[in-house]
């Protein structure tokens, strides 16, 4: 038998929000999951207009309170199965907690809050009321971040002494928020963005790539946070030198003034065996290096087990839906990878079952909340200089 | 008010075919359509098996001959807006021309058919019942091929001297037909591929690709096909030296024994003021060069108009649904592309309006015959030495 | 004892030649040569004015006739040790059979001659002679030419079935030839350059590339040559589809009209059991792709043997003297190492001694032979609309 | 009249040595310059040994005191016009400032000298007695890192923001010195290596590129060395964030356990209009990003003025020796073009005319001594747990 399609509802995503789209492309994708209703805007007349003239028919809520209310009483089956949440950084964490309290799953946008003490109430929330929590850390959802999360954390390079992770991007390197740019006019009001703009916006997923594929964690910092565009209260250029949690050291760093980097997220890992590289705009290709060995160029799809460096692979990884190598995956199938392993979690939930939210194939709140402490260290140490600061 | 999504209706698709998986995804992307009905298998039994246990809900036909029987009973709204036909190559001629009698419109898989005649027979009865008909060249769909079409029709790099078309894979390079592989199977059989398997199956897409971007046509053919792996009857290699309808030239080639070419359709146009390359697996770049310039790398989404090379630009191409430049589209990005164009002529079609279906979004069943008078002269010159055959 | 040097006579290289400056500085480069004298230009007057001014001191000749008459008499280890031939191509043949016929080694530009005929003439004093004899196929002088001739020759890619080897450049794409370039002048006229401008300047390159790096030949020959650019005689654009002598097939290919290429001489070589691909634009690197492995790409200096696909390497090509991996070598490189090989054929033929000249390490006359064989044929064939010819 | 040749003695490059050979071959490379004699070790009796039978004839001293001492009594055009200095760091003081003393222009291998007061002296010496000075930066002898400092310096990408210069190899990531390697075992030794390996070896050299193509000095530091592989003393990984003269920022770092990277120094430069990129392994490319533009990649001998971004490009710039475009440059080139231009400095010298020797063509004794400063403020910053430090 053929099971029922899942229920999204969707708050925040009106107004022309960019992050709306690959979501719910991503949930429709499989034909699994569908988004039946939204709390599209804060304005509650405008909510239910732009639901009415959305591209397919969905339920219009005035506010994601009232979503939240109604959902909550219709029986599993026919209510929402978990909530998606696009609004602003400032609105991550009411709807959040609302929705968790409520036993409703939440797959929330990066970055988890507005702040640390927000992160650390809404993990107690989901420890409490148990429900499946994914933040979307988009990048993990490639099936190339998975496999380099085998090949790093089963040995195969090593021991981690250095990472690189890095996110460069371009588009804030002049004065975008004067131009009518709804992305940009948010993010750079602390207010609504937070403590850091870049390092909350997109360090947290140099930070957030480097956990997932090397195992490790940050432990020490020393941030240098710049503005380089005037008028700007808030960082566009982010450095940070870590130390990791097996001695090993790392550059997370991220930028938005530079001009000709699109959305440049990438990583090498150099390891006592060999380094491993990766970019996220070329998610087919992952490169391992070994001395006195070829670059070996891998791509997704058309890897082998016991290669000559490769042993054995994990056969979920192996399983992982697939389209043949060089028919290329990009960014709307690792969003879709994402709410596909929710989805198996949610199933799990709505049935009573165990699930697991474990961190190994989506970012959990454990990691939203970690990325809310990266930030709010890399703010202490600039404040003191670039001098180590503990996470 | 927003639009009832379309309804589609699979023919083909089951026993563990490739193909129907973007397909499925890519209707599903936009939620503006949904597969609601499949004929999934040749054996009826099977077919009603693999429907119920779909990994989402659909009615299971016994038999495309049912699913275009009961499904034209109903009004619109209810029954299927168009069919896809995803069967092997010599299954495609029957259930189109039957749907298209039947007033439905379709998208079909390519080659169009198996030989020439059905092709022919198919583009009548199209022109007789004026039903949207979509060829599958998914690499149409790519933004980048749009604005290649653009760049190259609109004069912008001169006349078209010469055109190299090419698509190079390597999965056939050992005899996988004898591995278990349903793909290669069907494909090396000529009762089910056609007169050539290498030429049918992805040369039609190098020269849709020269045909698309150029805006010319093939006006003569030289030919050889080759047979490397033993035990063959088909052709595994293919090269074409092509007149254009302008008096250019061209190679158009394909081949399916390069090791290490997962999908390699790349096309490169040579005029006589510039250069234009394109490749499918990195689809979101295109490469200008021109005398005395810096090479010129455009990435879809950040393309402005006005920047010393490029005019303005048309404005259905800036507004085409997009994710910000570094945010990559690719595979699924270009097969969702050619359904929402399909979609509109479709909701056009139901509603009685003039529709378009001019080749200019997608391929129409002109280019589908065209493909395979373009396969046909191709064995005719190869089995004269190579030489020239008129089209 | 440190060796003395070389000395080296030049015929040709005056009025702005640019492909003397390549060749004088390969032939400093090592210390162990150096050009000594000169007959620079046809005009005695101008010859010897060059010579006063040329930038450091050499003896100046009023024409290679004398040259080759009064160094004739000095003896060895004064006089010259081998003549380089840098003139046109019309002026390839007179000198180059004087040199052999006076028992002086000759280092000439390709291609050999300016026909077929001259060429067997040449071949027949060379083997009468008995002198050391070198056509300047430079590309052959990488370390990665000689690399990829052991990995096709040793079998390591099982056998050869396609290779496409090609020549591709922009700098004829408009009337160059009116613009004043010395270089574009006498290509152009059939007088200076030959029966086919293209093929001869550069296609010639691509053929010898592949018979140099798969030790096969070309018995069959299908070619068309086109003249794109308007008021030009001979042919800006060459393809030919060649059948080789273990029944593989090759397309060789080279265009001057092709905007964008600078000097793209590449080859692609599809064995049974793999792909190797090279391009002296980036001649440090070499791809080879397996089935069922990642794409291995090799760099100059950092090879290592019995790498799970290489087996043991050749002593004399580990051993030629080399830079570190990432100091890249490049054009310069490969024209002092076919010096530096010639040096010690020269040097064994002072000493009496046996010396090889087998195209192993740089092109010999045969070789050069072959490629007039080899314009001959496509001339031939292109004036029968592209039949089979044999070579 | 043609100039007679420049002599050059040398001074180290003995025993196996690497660096030595790319100076011999770019000292002899355009026959103006030759190599006469050397001091090639420091045991007297191997020095002459290995002279004896050096690959080409020279006079072998016995020592480098012996060398200056007897070329300082030769009258010019017989003596050395110049030393090269070839030997480990902690031998560059003692020759380099007894051949300043002596009136003899020297060529030195960097760092500068073993610690900041050597470098002090030196400058003083230099200062006094007026002889040309160049510390051997090879890689600003590469046309495309004058081009890049055209570009940066005329303000064609605005202002500098932020700059990161990195030059990462991975030779170093085992313990290489206990191979039997010359080359990693004076380095990885304090006495003759300095105080810092990896800063020393190659961090100079990414602080060199960084200060030549944009102009700009650092003025603060923050370093963190790293010693990842056990047993050594020195750093093998080299991490500063700096403060630029103008206000900007920059990651200054290096590596040597960098598994994969063999030579890999690249710089990228973030301006306020645009960005700048480049790597060494690829010389002949520069890639700049632009605001709504495509990214533009610049070719060596490719480039022409006023281009839509260019202005008008100085003639010393555009005359430079050149080969046509794709026919690379490389390693040997640009040791080639500092020598060449080195060479002109010493000819105006031994004529007594002003010679320029002000860093814009190569580095100079004052470049060599900010070397020396940058490596000892990282130090400083490193043993204070990565605080600012003022060079």
């Amino acid at each position: 038998m053929s099971q029922r399609p899942l229920n999204v509802g969707m708050i925040g995503g009106g107004g022309g929000a960019f992050i709306v789209q690959p979501h719910q492309r991503s949930i429709h994708f499989d034909g699994t999951r569908r988004v039946t209703c939204a709390a599209l805007h804060p304005d509650p007349k405008v909510a239910k207009q732009e639901a009415e003239a959305w591209e397919y028919p969905l339920v219009g809520y005035e506010s994601y309170d009232q979503m939240i209310e109604e959902e909550s009483k219709k029986p599993v089956g026919e209510r929402i199965d978990y909530a998606l949440i696009v609004t602003p950084n400032h609105v991550h964490f009411d709807p959040a907690i609302k929705c968790v309290k409520a036993g409703i799953p939440v797959f929330c946008e990066k970055p988890l809050t507005l702040n640390l003490d927000e992160a650390k109430q809404l993990v107690a929330a989901v420890e409490e009321h148990k429900v499946p929590f994914c933040v979307s850390h988009t990048y993990l959802g490639h099936w190339t971040s998975r496999f380099a999360r085998f090949i790093v954390t089963s040995g195969l390079i090593g021991d981690v002494r250095f990472v690189d992770s890095r996110y460069l991007q371009g588009w804030l390197a002049e004065r975008t928020e004067d131009t009518g740019s709804v992305q940009a006019e948010w993010r750079v009001d602390p207010k609504k963005s937070g403590a850091s703009l870049c390092g909350g916006d997109i360090g947290t997923h140099a930070l957030m790539q480097l956990r997932y594929v090397t195992g490790l964690d940050v432990t020490r910092v020393q941030a240098n946070l710049e503005t380089f565009v005037q008028g700007r209260v808030l960082d566009d250029h982010f450095t940070t030198y870590c130390e990791l949690s097996n001695g090993g050291k790392a550059l997370v760093r991220a930028t938005q003034i530079a001009i000709g980097h699109k959305n440049d997220l990438g990583i090498e890992v150099n390891g006592s065996k060999g380094t491993l590289s990766w970019r996220q705009e070329f998610p087919e290709e992952l490169t391992i290096c070994l001395p006195g060995q070829p670059d070996r160029t891998y791509f997704r799809a058309s890897v082998t087990a016991n290669d000559g460096f490769l042993g054995d692979l994990p056969e979920d990884l192996m399983a992982e839906p697939n389209i043949p190598a060089g028919h290329p995956e990009a960014f709307h199938d690792a969003f879709a990878r994402l709410h596909r392993c929710f989805e198996q979690d949610v199933r799990a939930y709505n049935d009573g079952k165990p699930f697991d939210c474990d961190g190994s194939k989506y970012a959990n709140v454990y990691d939203g909340l970690i990325g809310m402490q990266f930030i709010d260290a890399a703010v202490r140490s600039n404040k003191e200089n670039g001098a180590w600061v503990d996470m």
